[in-house]
């Protein structure tokens, strides 16, 4: 048997969390809520399930919440997407991405990635055939070379991949950033797939640059999101594309022979949930707060950081601290300190030496409060 | 913008709803009940979403859904299938075949499709490289002629793909047919992937084979299945492979790329729901009855008919009623009669002239009973 991931072995996220539950540890490894979504939408599912609307979804999705996210896509970006031909519904970003990626990369196209990268970036172009080539930063980067970007495009170069806020690093894209992709991508005619799941959770007030802000980039971009960071609905799996409408007619060929449609009550939950910019809109303070009260506390610990811009991970430095590579230090302070943390290295497909953990901050206060604790004691 | 799937346009699915929706016509073409899930199934969702079960489920899927898949294949087939390395939840049996398929066909293998075949089966061989290679059956065939499918193997075949019943001629496989497909898999080292969503759905005192119930197929088989058609619940989108555990660890590898996991409370409620078996054993008299309903009241429109073996379809042929060719017909009847179906030439990738159609019984009784009205006033 061949297979067609041969280096793909379990995931980080599964590891770290295994271990943590052998070890009873505080488990800020996997990126997700340790509270619960608003009781409001959780009501919603049971009403829209009651009313019977439990059958096949569009292959498209639901149009009611097509509609939404073009509605509030447009207040944020003045950029209109029209729900019948540019909007997906898909099974979470992860479907979205794999999706996008698929439409376009044919064997032995190059997809450029900026490393650290989140984990499924590379094998679902490399399901396809594709070669990824990277680019490289420090997990505490200040600027993007663009200089080296260009250097990594070939005639085999068929799209970018990028993400802000910014999984493993929190850190987030400027506007002249996406500024001077877009000058790049128009040029040597690339397509560009961008993941903003993490777009309502961004610091000290920054602004989240979308794709879709930049006239020249939304027309080459596959904009993918979803709502599970959002509302704290990990585990209901909506997510979207947004894409001009000769993508998003190849995006839903894909889609349509590999999911077909996406679970009915809950697109009409959000939907109508989403009909109140207050339930997203409030979210980069209540993950503020919380990211100034883990940095705090663990200020002392010895760690060198720089506070996360957005999303929910804070990333650490400890070179002064150990000379363990990330993933020994990742799997001792889960066992002695009893809290669980993901190596950045494992977002880089270069071997490489930067001494990197993240630690979500997506818990309660307390949790948050005892971790920083239990690192103080081992660190 | 080179297509991956150029040959692809709208679903005939998505066509003939459409259609009739315009002319208010009754919708017996694309497969999903008209009645609601059972009240009992929509609290146990509302008990887990209010439980906080909100969040990512285990990738493979929550291990109360894949242990009361385990039981329930066992008590069919006494086949044991692990739930920790067996048994991988997916979004819809759609996801799961789309994920077997990908985990084995590598470009230029071979894949050996019965025809008629459901849409998504071509699609996925070949956006995976693969070649479709057709065994064409009439849709009321009476056996599969063997001898035609050994002359279809070549060094390259890599898989059969089957299913029983059958969609979309309601016909069902006897255990001699899956006897024959272990001997040819077993002797050119074939895999198998076995669609069995209408498991549930069978008439006139047949056994559904499961290939799961032989072992010398169990052990080459990725078994895809679902809940929507069981449960009447087409848009909750949960369904599920079983392969041994050499193949789920490749399966998984690919499906935690694709969508990650699958909705969570949805998962928990289904589980709860199986541990009564009445909840599915008594689905295939339901459906006789409907099946029985709609032939006794189509009986003298004209059609050609034998009554489906399985499925909530009903095919007809109607040699001797027209001339047109079927995609026409269907399209006729939707307009001047107001009855949608399918014709099932779509479902042929070689050009056909079967002159067969589709209809879905999957209805209330007065929709069936005016849909055979509606058909005898025009035909
Ligand atoms: C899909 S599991 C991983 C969750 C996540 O986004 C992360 O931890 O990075
Ligand atoms: C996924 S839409 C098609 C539903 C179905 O199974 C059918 O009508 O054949």
């Amino acid at each position: 048997f061949r297979s067609k991931l041969p280096r793909v072995g379990t995931t980080i996220f599964t590891k770290m969390s295994r271990l943590a539950e052998e070890h009873q540890a505080i488990n800020l490894a996997q990126g997700f809520p340790e509270f619960d979504c608003a009781p409001e939408l959780q009501k919603l599912v049971g009403k829209y399930i009651a009313q019977g609307k439990n059958q096949y979804a569009p292959m498209a999705g639901v149009m009611a919440l097509r509609e939404a996210i073009a509605k509030k896509v447009f207040a944020a970006n003045a950029k209109e997407y029209h729900p019948e031909t540019e909007i997906t519904i898909t099974s979470g970003a992860t479907e979205a991405l794999y999706v996008a990626l698929s439409t376009m990369v044919h064997p032995g196209d190059e997809v450029i990635v900026f490393e650290p990268a989140y984990d499924s970036y590379v094998p679902a172009i490399e399901l396809n055939g594709g070669i990824p080539v990277f680019v490289t930063l420090h997990p505490q980067y200040e600027s993007i070379d663009w200089e080296e970007v260009r250097s990594k495009i070939s005639p085999r170069t068929k799209a970018v991949i990028i993400n802000t806020p910014h999984n493993p690093t929190g850190n987030v894209w400027k506007r002249s950033d996406l500024q001077q992709l877009a000058d790049i991508a128009e040029k040597h005619d690339l397509m560009v797939i961008s993941d903003e799941v993490y777009e309502h959770i961004i610091f000290d007030g920054r602004e989240h640059i979308s794709a879709a802000s930049i006239p020249a980039l939304a027309e080459r971009t596959f904009l993918c999101g979803s709502f599970g960071k959002t509302f704290h609905t990990t585990g209901w799996k909506i997510g979207y594309c947004l894409a001009p409408k000769e993508l998003t007619t190849e995006f839903r060929k894909i889609h349509q022979f590999l999911v077909f449609s996406v679970v009915t009550p809950v697109q009409f939950a959000i939907a109508e949930y989403l009909e109140n910019p207050e339930h997203y809109l409030t979210l980069s303070a209540f993950y503020q707060r919380k990211r100034d009260l883990f940095v705090d506390a663990i200020q002392d610990v010895g760690f060198g950081l720089r506070p996360s811009e957005g999303s929910f991970f804070q990333n650490v430095s400890y070179e002064e601290l150990s000379e363990e590579n990330d993933r020994q230090l990742a799997e001792r302070l889960t066992i002695e300190a009893g809290v669980a943390s993901i190596p950045v290295s494992v977002f880089y497909n270069q071997i490489t030496n930067y001494q990197t953990l993240r630690f979500c901050f997506a818990k309660n206060d307390d949790t948050l409060l005892r971790a920083a604790e239990l690192l103080r004691k081992v660190v």
